[in-house]
């Protein structure tokens, strides 16, 4: 049994250092890795996997809700970037610059895309020409850079993939229906539904607004630590990038107008999420919807019975395959311990196990990730029971997720006891706040807290701003967030 | 009828000036179009769309033969690039290069990654260990960059997208067999399967293959101007990077080895090939396998059945959704006859047009786009007659273009005969050549054909070389090549 522990021991545990256990499982359980490339990672295959499963729902939701693909260039010149005035101010100190191609010096400088409004703002100015040609709906899968300072495995790095929708309308009410309908129908459909994890959704102060933006909208999901993180934004862009990028269109009472437009994206740092969400200190666990593997067969091999155990798992493999994804783990080298301890920390929903005694009866035992259970199946009622389960553990992480984000939303009497719980149990905290960037910088400042969103769901009560006493109706989220 | 002849006169006709053809084609079908970015295409959702599915087929095969995918940084730092001496020559000149982060000259200057074995060994070597970790097996889809300097949509572009396998094996004849298998399971699979595009297959001549690559492999096609355009490569890669990025693994004899490797590709340009092999006058053909629309619906509408009509249209797209990719062209502004001639110019496979007179007597009339044929069908038949069409067109497709490239394989008696047969038939020739880089480079100087592969296929015969006459055994393809 020493080899088995090994495995597991060399995980720190989450209350000890929780950004050490983090780094820990994704590199144990070979998510990601660094690269000699600073700021850069490499997604492993395993990671890759998850991602593929991720990329495959939401691509899914953002088809039906009429939406198409396109690809637009890395590179975007400087010149565009600095169309819109807020946008490159806001990203010009994150930008990679390409300055050289082949022997030339170039002579202007390209952004390697650190968003893409720019240049399919510019594109948009041709394909745009009458009110016949709107909305327009598309998305792009897409490698974006941001040259970070401070780097951590998905959650920032200097290149990092997403999908971005660049969308637009003949109104202003399109563009605040689409940004909406991304909010709700997309995205946390797909966050709460495929990944199980619970969000709170709203509107971004004006201060944590995207760069060039109208009104920003958010999801914001509580990780295991109490700190909070940004899954998705949806921003209405208004006519800004419009009136900057000349989008203009013929409407039908034959007057020309800008148009009105939205963007909106989810990253690989959904991954971080859910390693931070779900994950123990026994590494992952993965929701069933995108697991790579959603069973992993372990036999339990004796010299005498080995050939007709394998034989058996391949055979159980043939018939599961048709409905989940499977893997059998037949290394020679590990004891079936060891391999328990390793598909845990790679967070497989269920294991199959089976020994000679249970293939004698019919039966295999299968193991739940999230709750430990064991259960002795007969092989006739398998394939029921494995897709049973799978749904169970969706449903039961999302259900645990959700408890502890409800546990850890907290309202406080005042701003000492602001500080206080933000400092003890994290968390969020929804207060009264004035509308003042003034009393938002100050309680950052004092408390590292930043207001997360602007919920819509606003009782018409009112009270006093946490920070400046100000009588108001607006309450928000403060958290501590990555 | 004018309006309809408007849409297909902006085509400039294939006989009379290919090249413009082809942009004319690539634009007007909207699958691409130019950027302000020298070189740099944006994909349009329809052309995104025909990509898409050729991802999930290729994907399928990669899949199948037990690679997975992973995504590596885009950034390779220059010394890392400079490893492998052949590699770095071969590459450097097309390199955009980073210079700057934020407002940070970088130490090191960065290439975007022109292909990533540089990258992709510098982990490799950290991965691989033991005996036990090989073969591996990795495949990623990406994003590539390349200053060209002179570039055609697909065929040639600063940045395209591709998908890049790079595999590890402990002998040489895992690797030697892995580059063939990609080759023939893998690449010629797909491309005659479901692009319905005939290659030849062979290898390289040393003048011709990956920097780096001990052989590469390579499969060609002849587009409809008699011009062979590459439609992908597999490179047995040897041990070159290995000993260069030091990837060495411990033997079960318990020795460390270099170990064999293999990296492999097809781009963005495979879109190109599909243009310009099936393509004609009237626009594309596209494979009903790959085509984003493989049935375009077109209702004929008069004013008092129109309401009538679209909900029929409706209720056969429901029906026909769920084995086929239909859409419903329900335009107001448009006459049939524009309509007919804008999805011919798409290339989609078939068209059914529905009229009063139709409905009434519960059929529909199916339109061919590769023969122009047209069939009264009874909708009780549709879905059948839907499938056996798209399978008929696509068989039609890959034996015409099979017809064509037959046709324009020649042999020649003579150098002088050669020059005349390129000239004026182009296509591709098969002709001795006696193994030396003089007379490659004579060839192709004099005659711009160069030795596009050598097919494994060689009889023992023998010959004289074409252009210095000097007796050998082994027979090549020439041609003029994208």
């Amino acid at each position: 049994m020493e080899k088995d522990l090994d495995f597991v021991k060399e995980i720190t545990s989450k209350e000890q250092n929780f950004a050490q256990w983090y780094v820990d499982v994704v590199r144990k359980a070979e998510l990601a890795d660094y690269t000699t490339i600073k700021g850069c990672m490499v997604i492993r295959p395993y990671g890759y996997g998850l991602w593929e499963n991720m990329q495959q729902g939401l691509d899914r939701r953002i088809k039906e809700t009429g939406h198409k693909n396109a690809y637009f260039p890395l590179f975007i010149p400087e010149h565009l970037l600095k169309k819109e005035a807020e946008h490159v101010e806001g990203f010009a100190p994150e930008v990679a610059w390409v300055t050289q191609g082949g022997s030339q010096k170039l002579e202007e400088r390209m952004a390697v895309r650190p968003t893409s409004e720019a240049i399919i703002c510019s594109l948009y100015s041709k394909w745009v020409k009458s009110y016949r040609d709107l909305p327009l709906l598309i998305n792009q899968w897409a490698n974006i850079v941001r040259w970070e300072k401070t780097t951590r495995l998905f959650l920032r790095t200097t290149e990092f993939l997403w999908q971005e929708g660049h969308t637009v309308h003949k109104t202003e009410q399109g563009a605040e229906e689409e940004a909406l309908k991304i909010l709700y129908k997309v995205y946390r459909d797909y966050i709460e539904n495929d990944l199980a994890i619970p969000v709170v959704v709203g509107k971004k102060t004006s201060k944590e607004r995207f760069a060039g933006a109208l009104n920003t909208y958010t999801l914001e999901a509580l990780m295991s630590d109490g700190k909070v993180l940004q899954a998705g934004t949806s921003h209405n862009l208004g006519q800004n990038f419009a009136k900057a990028f000349n989008i203009k269109y013929l409407d039908e009472d034959q007057t020309e107008k800008y148009a009105w437009q939205t963007s909106w994206g989810t990253t690989t740092r959904l991954i971080g999420a859910i390693v931070m969400v779900h994950g123990d200190d026994r590494g992952l666990k993965l929701p069933p919807k995108v697991a790579p593997v959603q069973l992993i067969i372990v036999p339990i091999m004796f010299d005498k019975t080995k050939e007709e155990i394998l034989k058996k798992t391949e055979d159980l493999k043939i018939m599961l395959d048709k409905d989940f994804r499977v893997e059998i783990d037949a290394r020679d080298e590990y004891k079936p311990g060891w391999k328990f301890n390793e598909w845990e920390m790679k967070g497989v929903p269920l294991r199959l196990e089976i020994g000679p005694r249970d293939m004698k009866n019919e039966q295999v035992v299968l193991v739940r990730r999230d709750t430990g259970e064991k259960l002795v199946v007969k092989e006739d009622k398998l394939t029921e029971t494995v897709e049973a389960l799978l749904s169970k553990i969706q449903e039961n992480l999302y259900h645990q997720a959700k408890k502890f984000l409800e546990e850890n939303i907290r309202e406080v009497a005042n701003y000492d006891e602001f500080k206080k719980t933000i400092e003890e149990k994290k968390g969020m905290i929804k207060s009264f706040w004035c509308g003042n960037r003034e009393c938002e910088d100050k309680v950052k400042e004092e408390t590292k807290a930043s207001i997360r969103c602007i919920p819509f769901d606003k009782d018409k009560a009112s009270g006093k701003c946490i920070y400046c006493g100000k009588e108001t109706s607006t309450k928000v989220y403060f958290a501590r967030a990555y």
